[in-house]
């Protein structure tokens, strides 16, 4: 393996969920510039590049931030618990219950329907968010894609962040330190989700 | 900047699409399992890990797929030759007419909806695919990211491949080697689309 592909190989083996920050380790604009640059970078319909990067680092819109997840939280976790494992659900937990609070910047990001088709939103927006993730790994950065705040919250992170309507949020991201040691993410082999040929000849 | 991050940098800044391939260079099991294992480090929503890849390697498959985006190329090149420059334009008719169906390998990426609900598809498969093409170009392999089939074409992918209804194919992954030499992707600064706490402020 060429000692490039070893370097990916490496951190996107390591790339996961960090819902939980040390606070006092601030993210610098350098550190930002360095993530979105990687993130401008993936492909995207016909190359519209249609992202939208909305960085906060406002305490008051954080909280506001923090306090949807947590309102979220207190209604919806009855259920996920029926859903997800242990292991899952107390790092869950964390985040929704404070710990993305933490986290020093949340990188809202959206889709400019001013420039792609609200049809190739999603698929032009998240090889973008995935680059941000990695090279977040790569600099030693903890890091969280949820979809949940722009899913069920949209209206609100519109309001908090005056979004017009042709600026659609897809993600808000966050970001800094880890406050703890983060283990390898836990994942099926992939030979279990691959078939040759035709759906049913597993690989 | 650690050597890692320097070497993800590298291969996150070539990335770009490959529309033609040297159909004599072979793609083999290893590099497609290679690929795969990157694809399945990425986030998915709880860690549904909802992926399913259809690797196709049959000739007729593919000449099937290719002529679905030869008729397609017919209808539409007109209507996105009045939005999208001369380079692109070019690019995309080597692909659409022909060039896809040079490549050895096509990897077609779908959402399993018993895993995990279709609102949450797109945000847990493009990260996926993105892993897949980021590992791809570290290896030297062209890609090409394409929803067109899935997006318009969804129930000829769905019978050539078999796909259940509770499978949704989201996008066709060409690999193979390129055909000639590829130059860097063209891209705008993140600066021109990142913004400070609020949409207006300019990074």
């Amino acid at each position: 393996m060429p000692e490039g592909s070893a370097a990916l190989h490496d951190v996107v083996r390591r790339q996961r969920a960090c819902r939980s920050f040390d606070p006092s380790v601030a993210v610098s604009d350098d550190d930002i510039e360095t993530v979105l640059d990687a993130a401008v970078h993936a492909p995207s319909a016909e190359n519209t590049q249609p992202w939208v990067f909305v960085v906060v680092r406002n305490h008051r819109t954080r909280r506001a931030l923090a306090d949807i997840w947590a309102s979220a939280w207190a209604i919806g976790s009855a259920q996920i618990r029926t859903h997800v494992d242990d292991a899952l659900f107390a790092d869950l937990e964390r985040g929704m219950g404070g710990g993305f609070g933490t986290a020093p910047v949340v990188v809202v990001v959206c889709a400019d329907l001013d420039r792609v088709d609200e049809l190739f939103a999603e698929c032009s927006i998240y090889p973008a968010v995935q680059n941000l993730l990695l090279t977040a790994t790569g600099m030693g950065l903890g890091s969280c894609l949820t979809t949940g705040l722009t899913s069920f919250f949209v209206e609100q992170v519109r309001d908090l962040l005056d979004l017009p309507g042709t600026v659609k949020p897809l993600a808000a991201v966050y970001l800094g330190a880890p406050d703890r040691r983060l283990g390898p993410p836990r994942r099926r082999p992939a030979s279990q989700s691959t078939y040759r040929e035709r759906y049913g000849d597993l690989w």
